[in-house]
């Protein structure tokens, strides 16, 4: 027994069979997950605070979260022992000792999540849990055309889940771009970055149904503009499903 | 109802939750899971014969098989209509009728298999179940160094799982390869390659499983051409687990 320190986790996940970050009543968590590990090896069961919540279904290529300990275990053998407990779908990539003041969700300077859309006609097992399929052929063109107006500063109240408690819904994107990345005959996969200072709930996903609305000619790109200064949800694209998204990286 | 004809089925599938392709008592397997989705659509349950059998949790990138039916349904509407009722696990990606006399099994002239490693000293969760993990830097030199002595028409009886009933033990192997993909900081994707007229039992596992073991310094480079020549398989290294293999292609 020492002092109590605290340290950062960082974590990656596969969101498919957890009902998110945040423990709760109905499903498995990561969350919960993490504590079981930590109280298997520290014989106490700590709290621990996350970068933010994630959705069901959800995936993270980098997670982190913070927790105080008064084990004097070194953290690289922490982390070792945490992935000895860990089930395969969760792991822990990074384990480092931070000031006593350092906060994982409000030190949190920005964010990139990605999201995954799997473009052929046909269905993909081996993307089934880890994208969207859309199976008209995506315009790139378009689709980075649609995606410039998004950029910068803007309330997106519009592009937020209703129900939500943010008072503030201002946010800057300094990036919203696309990738398309041929894996097979008649088959891409599309990657849409976004990486902002915050995001308000389902931001991400309902941007993506947005961008896909345009491909489908259900919103036309010049309505973009009017659309996100309307700050009205119905007026923006669908709901993406999940399982297409990941954060990829968490900046302090 | 017509004339009966013979259709060529092109199937992939996440193996994971199956326990290969062949109809047994113990759990799920993709045959029946097939069969299930045939029988919705055509109101048969026609058999079908595949153009292997794999193992428990092997993946395939694309798996062919044939079956008989008096149905009059175009080829390329059967695909869609099967993909309807299989589970996210599974989907048909092509389908053609072929003649009365194609066998799915005896006609095909080779196949490719991929072996996927993980080479990162942390777990990864999206590998999990589509990988084997090493954790020491695999090197690609003498990993291409040792897939050389096995290139060609061998005697593969050493490479084959004990308790296999095949006489014939001779393989053509064309093409035997390794490439390895840089996905993150410290962390590869590596791809070995195989095609092979045929393969034996646990083949590709076995000669995954040796190839490790050159790396790991527990076989030596200049051992393999003897260890190949012996037939005995307590000489080669310990067999791969099933979750890092795909059937990639199949050549008819």
């Amino acid at each position: 027994m020492s002092e109590s320190r605290r340290l950062l986790l960082t974590l990656r996940y596969d969101g498919t069979g957890y009902h998110g970050w945040q423990v709760q009543k109905n499903g498995v968590t990561v969350q919960e997950t993490l504590q079981n590990a930590l109280e298997a090896v520290l014989a106490v069961r700590p709290s621990v605070t996350g970068c933010s919540r994630t959705d069901a279904g959800v995936h993270a290529e980098q997670f982190c979260c913070h927790l105080d300990t008064t084990s004097s275990i070194p953290p690289e053998k922490l982390a070792a022992a945490l992935n000895a407990h860990l089930p395969g779908n969760m792991a822990v990539c990074g384990c480092r000792e931070v000031s006593a003041g350092f906060h994982a969700r409000y030190d949190c300077k920005g964010k990139t999540y990605r999201y995954q859309i799997y473009n052929s006609r046909w269905p993909n097992p081996f993307y089934d849990a880890y994208a969207w399929r859309l199976r008209s052929p995506v315009d790139m063109e378009l689709l980075a055309a649609s995606c410039k107006p998004f950029l910068g500063r803007h309330d997106f109240a519009g592009f937020s889940a209703a129900g939500s408690s943010v008072v503030d819904t201002v946010r800057t994107l300094s990036g919203l771009s696309a990738e398309a990345h041929e894996i097979g005959t008649g088959e891409r996969l599309i990657c849409l970055r976004v990486t902002a200072d915050g995001f308000l709930y389902n931001m991400v996903r309902i941007l993506t149904g947005t961008l896909a609305a345009v491909q489908q000619g259900k919103i036309r790109l010049e309505e973009l503009p009017d659309i996100l200064a309307s700050r009205n949800r119905n007026r923006a694209g669908p709901t993406a499903p999940p399982q297409g998204l990941f954060l990829e990286k968490v900046f302090y």
